[in-house]
């Protein structure tokens, strides 16, 4: 209904990334799937998510008698660690270990390093197209005897900086995730409660807004959002000015919002 | 979130009735019981739903490690016959066999017999509270003898006429459902298509309006609400004047609309 209301084609959808198994993180996916199903969808999904999710999406087709008219394949993960799930020519995947009340793991999306633009009147007649894509990736370029005939930094120009973003939910205050998250663009990082009830956070699995924020200063995040509010914040300031005396470059990822992973 | 939307209160729900393990049945079935959970609902819920639906919820619950805090008693349905499945003082329900792609059933609500009021300065001021009772209840008082003391008819009005709802979702047209259906005050019949997708209504086991409207003609109903149309259907006026044409009291039973059961 979400996608519907803001216009997202799910077409364009082919990995759904699934944390864990509470419900307001997957109930929705069965009526998703069925709707792409009755829509006509022919192309693969690829579905990530903990143990459980595949058992019980099974059992729901089975019962109301559904075959899929796609190939829907399921990717189990294992929550526990952090470990590349996907791979493709542009972009790599890991799971970052959450601590919740169930199995839960984030998700760390980086852009792999871009080639290096040619500087078209800079390059020598004598180059042939292997001598080029090894430019593109930083090479320079030797005669047969080790000679250097061509600078790569005199032909090429920086690569485009390389996005990355971390989705961080459901979690309490983990700082054993800095290492995943040192310098990513974006970071999504839940802030169930305010500070003032950081004891209620951590018995309930959760993290406050002021947690989130020292998270994203402590790895020199570039901008953050908070967001899986708890329903007692009717009005959700507080949490983002307690984020923001800590890290100033935050927002709050209320229903609908639109962020750029990285602007420049 | 529809029941939010139109301001029902969940708590005055103490029995569910799924008809069939279709999504569009039930898919919102895990969300609301968790939502009751979360916010404390202690009142047990009756849930009646054809097999495979307890076993589809206990494993949601499994994996999200939800143990609700009110009693949820599941009353697995034999969907192929006619059999009371419910009984209070005021109410019994009984199970409609349907024809569909997957074991589906549907509802009768009848309202038992009310007890006939008594007209108070025409009662002689021998009765006991038993005897009232058994007035209330259509019996006549007689004497240890068998001698008529006091005629019913004299001292009680006829009782509040009974009212019954009929909810039949979703199936192939089916007159074998006459009998149940008989004199119903308010009889819910699915009409996914217009008349001329006949054919296409049978192979997907669904109905035409025209279909629903020959059965709440041929039982004698009050009242024809039609609806589970196709998403074809961006003007349901076809639909409602198929069904008008066969049976004049037909509505369209749209989101949020509201109707009595019995308007008299």
């Amino acid at each position: 209904m979400q996608l519907m209301l803001y216009k997202i084609k799910h077409q364009r959808i082919c990995n759904i990334y699934i944390s864990h198994l509470h419900g307001d993180h997957y109930f929705g996916l069965a009526g998703l799937l069925s709707t792409m199903h009755l829509q006509g969808r022919q192309a693969p999904l690829h579905l990530f998510g903990p143990p459980g999710l595949s058992e019980i999406l099974s059992l729901q087709f089975k019962y109301s008698g559904t075959n899929l008219n796609f190939k829907l394949v399921f990717h189990e993960l294992d929550t526990s660690g952090y470990k590349k799930i996907f791979e493709d020519k542009g972009i790599t995947v890991h799971t970052i270990p959450m601590t919740h009340r169930v199995p839960c793991c984030g998700f760390l999306f980086r852009e792999k390093q871009k080639p290096r633009p040619l500087i078209k009147n800079k390059l020598p007649a004598f180059l042939r197209p292997p001598q080029l894509v090894r430019l593109k990736w930083g090479e320079d370029i030797l005669d047969e005897n080790g000679t250097l005939l061509v600078r790569n930094a005199d032909v090429t120009l920086e690569p485009k900086r390389s996005r990355s973003y971390a989705y961080c939910a459901d979690s309490r205050y983990k700082p054993e995730l800095l290492p995943y998250l040192q310098h990513v663009d974006l970071l999504y990082h839940e802030a169930t409660f305010t500070d003032d009830l950081r004891e209620r956070a951590a018995y309930t699995f959760h993290s406050t807004a002021r947690q989130a924020a020292e998270l994203a200063a402590s790895a020199a995040v570039r901008h953050l959002l908070i967001g899986h509010f708890s329903v007692r914040y009717k009005d959700l300031s507080p949490l983002l000015h307690e984020a923001q005396e800590v890290f100033e470059r935050t927002d709050l990822a209320t229903e609908g919002s639109i962020f750029s992973v990285r602007e420049d």
